[in-house]
């Protein structure tokens, strides 16, 4: 495992010039980010968010599945984010996935069925869609505040999308 | 929610001198992090991590939770990841969270009962020990190397853990 031995060695000298060791648990901006895995896609970058600016929960495609929706009862209800903010990106590996193919390949290497569906979608944009509609529409969520943004790996950009 | 018009502004400046348009989906470094979503962690700054590294996945505590193992089976089967990084830290707000009493106060204010239960643990150690192990359980997951760290939030230090 020799590159997670590289990661900790580029953690002590992030640590080695920390200065942050006084950070609330709260996000000072009350926002909640809910992005996809992406390496491309570095959602504190992205968006110029700072060490204790935001919550940042991220999985594969930035769907909103059950997972999402507990991070952001946590984050909204025990430590008071006010916003959400989906984002999706082009060229996203969810987009166009054969489930059933990819899923049988899993099964034919492993010895082992999936017990989910990996999630894929046809279209991020309308999976983003879907996303907005649960966020707006979930009873037990406190703030249904939410936008959605298309991150262009190609430019660094972000593209608003509407529910 | 003006907070979220900050961020726009911010993608701005990013794409402004973005130049990284030509990055592949596959992660250079093979590798798959875990994370909690804690404002106070910045897992690509902690770890070093450039756009194009590595997957990063986000939640409540950093639990391996079935989106995770999903995530994580299409980090590895269809994105080539072959380690993984399970990042806890220290001050985690779902350590010693009063699950029972949490729940109750959502579905007082909200009227809605929780669907779930929103993944309180009671030492945010033992969690990942428990992640660990989940991983390298898991029948279907390709890899099954993993390894675990707490974050110190007030020294920017990872700290491992053996399952």
């Amino acid at each position: 495992m020799g590159k997670i031995d590289d990661l900790i060695a580029n953690n002590a000298a992030y640590a080695s010039s920390f200065e942050l060791g006084a950070l609330e648990p709260a996000p000072t901006l009350r926002v909640a980010v809910v992005a996809c895995m992406d390496a491309r896609l570095d959602p504190a970058k992205a968006l110029g968010l700072n060490e204790g600016d935001a919550h940042v929960m991220r999985n594969a495609g930035g769907s909103i599945t059950e997972d999402m929706l507990r991070s952001l009862a946590v984050s909204q209800w025990m430590l008071g984010t006010e916003e959400v903010v989906l984002v999706h990106h082009t060229g996203c590996g969810m987009e166009g996935l054969p489930e059933q193919a990819a899923a049988q390949r899993v099964q034919g290497e492993s010895g082992t069925p999936l017990p989910f569906s990996l999630g894929a979608f046809d279209s991020a944009e309308d999976d983003l869609r879907e996303g907005l509609r649960k966020v707006r529409d979930c009873p037990y969520l406190r703030s249904h505040q939410v936008r959605g943004f298309m991150y262009e790996v190609e430019t660094g950009r972000v593209r608003e999308v509407q529910a």
